[in-house]
């Protein structure tokens, strides 16, 4: 008895070493995404968590291109993205003003980036434009099924559409061999559905699909060229993105979105930034609460690391789920039969 | 030893026969999913999935109309759907021809349709409408982002908007307390990213999305008037939209696609309404195959029935996915190796 008890400890001892060993990329000790000396161009970088990252990247050495559509914050935000540059003589700053729900746009950005870019594509791509628009399904007008997708979906399709052409028609063309990347955001949105977002979601959990879609398609080409395909889930974000999001919200979503503290820019960017240096696909943000959220809806995706973490979270996480939803639901059906009492 | 044999052979017979029990949907008795002498709405009634599932509520005593765009293929469907009716001369149909991918469209058809219905709004509403437009994403005009998107899933989150203002905004004139249906059709491309689906996925997975933020949003009315959500994922159908489909379909995407036998359109129909019977929101059409595939994506979706397989399987699925998952890049990384090799 005491020798299993024994076994059994020094069991949990090696599997819980693994567990946390897997979760800090131990097993993956290479930065899969360096970008030292290398062009990013960023959607929606004039703010927000795009700014956030572009001025760490900034800091990790890149030359940093950043699409939004107002001149007026592109320049200001340029300015503190390259004044975080850690080789101010040689990294290269550049912004670009487009609308991105127009497929034309995204021809024209990456002419114009290439151009700027020493007649080479910038190799890494990361879409952060988009915004939630907040409300009951049965008040939100028509127009905004069309206009979330174009916002967050189709804007992100289209330049990566864009991107791709370069990249594949002649990748022996480009002077780096290394990976390629595309990085999504999606939003924590996309693997928990929640009252007031039910034209949020769908825009959000369609960058997902198709993100995993060309992480396989991708591999087609694998031999010519090396593309990776990221998703970032944040949560709440302390942004200028949330002030606006928050003048139409519900009270009901406001009231469930309580127990998410919310990050800065900042801590969503970090945390993002390694994410992709350890070479993960879907990349959540919010601590233990996205990991669970991810691993009940990971489907085929690519498991992070060894994949030891999910696959354990995930089994914890087929049933915790369902505790969740439970709450949520007793919390929106109280909500309800209270503002009836009230109307009454 | 043979004690403990026993009682882990009886605690296995006892587990599966919970298992079966609950498959079978033996602990919800109840027909969810009432029809006889209730009205449905059915878009994309014309032909294929929606036409079967129209004649098979038809022979369980539903008034059905169909919605489609060309009016010689609704009067031909209109005449087999009639055909199935179980009391001929009791039984309604009609059909409305309009383009979905208009909101006004669907303000038009709820308009017609309750005058139609003796002036009460229809209170079952199944969307089938859509079409996959497959391709390699590279190769696929721009254009097509917009069109899967609107074609598949703005046109369903149109008409379900049309269809909830009446139900919820004049809930206690309505005849019926009966629960109210909105069944949506995604695809199992919207549980398992395929190559060549990369436009068509998102826009199946929106609809998943929607689906599941509409089953908690309308909790809120539930003192009023008692609305469920649904969202079938077919595979294979032999139906005319298979056709069309067929004609761009990469080389690569047939190939991943033989192991999938494909259903016909009256067996889709059939294990769908069964499954609406059962009361199940997410109802997988393909066997084990779709089971596991849901199992690994459920999130904080409802469980059917009790949960029991949903949640065995789903822990089955965290670990048998990576090998699916594996398998798929295997196949397309060696068709993109053999393709570059005969280019040479």
């Amino acid at each position: 008895m005491a020798l299993s008890l024994a076994w059994a400890s020094a069991l949990l001892v090696v599997f819980l070493s693994v567990l946390i060993f897997d979760r800090m990329g131990g097993f993956q000790s290479k930065n899969q995404f360096p970008v030292d000396g290398r062009t990013v161009i960023l959607t929606g970088g004039s703010q927000g968590m795009g700014k956030a990252v572009a001025e760490l990247l900034a800091k990790k050495g890149a030359n940093v291109l950043i699409v939004a559509r107002t001149v007026g914050k592109l320049e200001a935000a340029l300015k503190d993205i390259s004044a975080a540059a850690i080789r101010p003589s040689s990294q290269r700053f550049h912004y670009i003003s487009a609308d991105l729900t127009s497929p034309a746009e995204s021809t024209r950005i990456i002419t114009e980036a290439t151009k700027w870019n020493n007649n080479q594509p910038p190799e890494i791509l990361i879409c952060c434009a988009g915004s939630a628009s907040p409300g009951l399904f049965i008040d939100l007008p028509t127009s905004l099924v069309k206009e979330q997708m174009e916002t967050n979906y189709s804007s992100s399709a289209y330049i990566a559409h864009a991107f791709l052409q370069p990249w594949l028609q002649n990748p022996s063309g480009m002077k780096s061999k290394e990976a390629k990347h595309i990085v999504f955001t999606s939003s924590i949105a996309a693997l928990l559905p929640i009252v007031g977002y039910s034209l949020y979601s769908p825009s959000k959990v369609a960058l997902r699909a198709l993100a995993d879609t060309l992480s396989q398609e991708l591999l087609l080409y694998h031999p010519l060229c090396n593309i990776r395909t990221h998703t970032i889930f944040p949560g709440t974000i302390f942004s200028p993105g949330l002030e606006v999001e928050n003048q139409t919200k519900p009270a009901i979503t406001k009231k469930i979105e309580e127990s998410d503290g919310g990050q800065t820019c900042e801590e969503v960017a970090a945390i993002s930034i390694k994410g992709l240096e350890r070479g993960e696909e879907l990349i959540t943000t919010s601590g233990i609460v996205g990991v669970a959220l991810k691993a009940g809806m990971l489907g085929t995706s690519r498991r992070n690391g060894w994949g030891v973490v999910d696959t354990v979270v995930g089994w914890i996480a087929v049933i915790v789920l369902v505790l969740v939803r439970r709450d949520l639901d007793g919390t929106v059906r109280r909500w309800g039969k209270e503002r009836l009492e009230k109307e009454k």
